[in-house]
């Protein structure tokens, strides 16, 4: 995203009062880069005082550096000194984005198809060729897309923000400040089936899915509606990509469910639940609050708050890294036995 | 999704004869709950005899029990007895879904873009911002969702619902009956390439999709078109969000596939087969009828019918559970070795 | 897709001078298949002489065979030798494809909403119901399915293809000749916080995603925006289905990246890597070029080039083969060693 800000500009956005040394080497700044890509005209950033060495060989015009780094800018550069540098850049890349995507204006965009009976905050945005049905309600400062669809009675909380092409099906509730990315399913029915020798005979989906506030969800992501009561995601927790979470699941607040993750139905997660890239969460089963399980885990089990488990089936981090590291021994165990045995007399034998 | 019935109308959308006891502490019932949520105004379910403790807790106000469940319902509660509870509920939320959602009317509505080649029965109901391409037919009583694309030629068999924002490529076929949940992808082209030194060479998909009737496809699945004949899943198949089904595949009747799976090209699937979720099957392989594969299992190999395999590489379950065991006392068997090792004389040899 | 093809059509589209012998059965060819499955109007293939077998019971009309696998067609037949038989048949099936699928003349519908100040060349088709944002640029002979979204200052490339509902975020940059399948999501935010005891709070993505040219992406994958630069997939390069790839990552040319593959932030492959179905990657790892990884392969560390490794965690795959083995063989194991503990005297002891 373009921006050209001052010396000046980049300070007004630090906190007050953050100290600073060098001297500028350009007028303007128009990038954001890593320390080892950045040249005179960006911003860039050291988050760990350890790692100080990539200072050297880095070109940026600016660099923010944890507190109690005391390293000299070279020639040309300006040095920051922040308690969080990642936060500080954050700070700045904030009003880069609000600079590039100024917020919509509020109103409906002529092509949309808004059902009389729907309630749409004027101050909110709906975008080009979204579909917004009977008895939903939109609060204000939302921001829904381009071609989203907001089902019967579905409820968007204020100034939340749809990007393109997210489905929210009938009387689902998506808070407020929360951040939705384009192909989110939220409201599917669940996978409920009552199955004998004629096959498998559906079991309606008639609860539906909650999204408290604050709440983010990546692209191409799936919620499934409860099969009675209600699916529910807790407050600031964040959703990675391609993540499905079974009907009537409860998350807690706070929790990060990384790229790939499947929750399976009625299971429950804590507060501030970490579960990495790809792992696989059984039905029926509940996560101690701020429990870790690793990537591509299988957990079939409950866990107690504070678990750090990984592997398939899940076992304490501590246990499965073992574990691994023995059967990576296998080879030399089974020789060794052979060794043993070979050394004993063919004839020797218990009592 | 709101209802309100009298024990009257509950006792009507059960199957006659159905048998009960107690006496109605509620005059309506608005609601639907698992026993432990459930309060005077909700209808509940137990499904097993053997959870009968359950009931002791809960404040249900209508329960509907499994046959040769005795037990006394507490004052103000009324049970029912069935031989299937949670069969008999769907019942009951059947009729609240359909009240709830009714199925709209027949047409096209007018932001619709229809080729005029295209065969659109006048009872199916076509919703908003729709794309139906020339060639394509849309048979009678079929729902086609806000926003959902139908390419040339593509076929949309008798009373089947389309959600929004579903996607049904140029000349595949979806049988009668079916269900598919919004950002399904119907007719991708199979991953198919000639590779060669200087890169990758697309092979063309020129076959299609055939979905039998009553199939259900959940969020974001996505089902690619064979690359010379056809890609087919057998009615009365079930597959749930997130799942990918590769070019060639034929998936028999009646299988459960959960979210997250994923099948190769030209795989084989017998009749009944479950696949439990984020189960990975290689391409060219083939599973019999009636098998079962766990969760995150790594299949490569073809399975005859009735197996029961899980891991990666996939074994028997016994098999599996009895490895993991083994591996899990690992530590023990290393510990166990190291003091034989200790205990033998160092000039101990065989011969 | 339907075509009716002459034998003369038939050597037409076959490189010149290809060796044929046989007569023809049928007038006219109309479709493909499989030898097993091929009748006399069909055309098929023959890919490895090792599998000349196959012929004999095949009743295809046309079959081309690898050069050197000297057999007499049958009455009927027709056999055609090339070096790459799978090839030939592609180049037939182009043409097939081209007939089916003619490109659409270049123009925007009118139910497209395309900004004023988007740049869309005239000889590229913009789809029915596409939104295309300010600052957009779609060049020359590009074809935009319908539904399609492109964000503020995206750019598609000369003669990509976008089917329908793909959404190309702001300022993302999709290449020459790529091929974007349904449900593509390109230019989401990457998952990046800095979290602490209040919740998560979001880093600013303000980076873009770059498709180099000859990029074929499969139906519902996404690529997230880098938090600064760019996140880069490479020339060539050509990923499946349900495929996740995080912010800042930088893929090289000419890989292939199978459905369910998951890689986190900031990794970085190299050209002509393979990742098999639902691996997953770790981030800021490096994968060397020619590098295979197995399917479901969790890969936490960087790999040399032409890196062979399978499993979680990730080992050669020899290796993982060797340890599969002995794992499978614990039971032995375990009971050769009990066996050996109850031979030996109690009262043994070391020194």
């Amino acid at each position: 995203m373009e921006f050209r800000y001052t010396l000046e500009d980049v300070k007004s956005l630090l906190p007050e009062g953050t100290r600073s040394a060098g001297a500028c080497g350009s007028g303007v700044f128009s990038g954001m880069a890593p320390l080892e890509a950045a040249g005179p005209e960006d911003i860039s950033f050291l988050n760990k005082a350890a790692n100080r060495a990539r200072l050297e060989k880095s070109g940026a015009g600016i660099v923010l550096l944890p507190e109690g780094c005391e390293v000299l800018p070279k020639p040309g550069q300006v040095y920051f000194w922040l308690p969080n540098p990642s936060l500080g850049l954050a700070l700045i890349a904030e009003e880069v984005e609000r600079k590039a995507l100024p917020r919509p204006p509020g109103g409906v965009h002529p092509s949309a198809v808004v059902d009389a009976l729907a309630r749409v905050d004027s101050s909110a945005h709906i975008g080009p060729l979204c579909v917004i049905e009977a008895g939903a309600v939109v609060e204000a400062d939302a921001i829904i897309g381009a071609q989203c669809f907001i089902g019967k009675g579905a409820h968007i909380g204020r100034n939340t923000r749809l990007f393109p092409q997210v489905t929210i099906a009938h009387e689902c509730v998506v808070g407020a400040d929360c951040l939705l990315h384009s192909g989110v399913r939220i409201g599917g029915d669940g996978f409920g089936y009552e199955s004998g020798k004629e096959g498998h005979r559906k079991v309606p989906q008639i609860g539906r899915v909650v999204l408290e506030d604050r709440v983010e969800i990546g692209s191409n992501s799936t919620i499934d509606r409860a099969r009675l009561t209600e699916t529910r995601i807790g407050t600031g927790t964040k959703i990675d990509n391609l993540v499905q979470i079974g009907h009537n699941c409860v998350v807690g607040r706070h929790c990060l469910l990384c790229s790939g993750v499947g929750i399976a139905g009625s299971a429950k997660l804590g507060d501030f639940v970490t579960l990495a890239g790809q792992a696989g969460i059984s039905g029926h089963i509940e996560i101690g609050s701020f429990s870790q399980v690793g990537g591509q885990a299988g957990l079939g089990k409950s866990l107690p708050p504070k678990s750090l488990v990984t592997g398939t089936p899940a076992r304490a981090f501590t246990e499965q890294r073992r574990l691994e590291g023995m059967v990576r021994r296998l080879p030399e165990l089974f020789q060794r036995f052979r060794d043993l045995e070979n050394r004993l007399p063919k004839d020797i034998s218990a009592k």
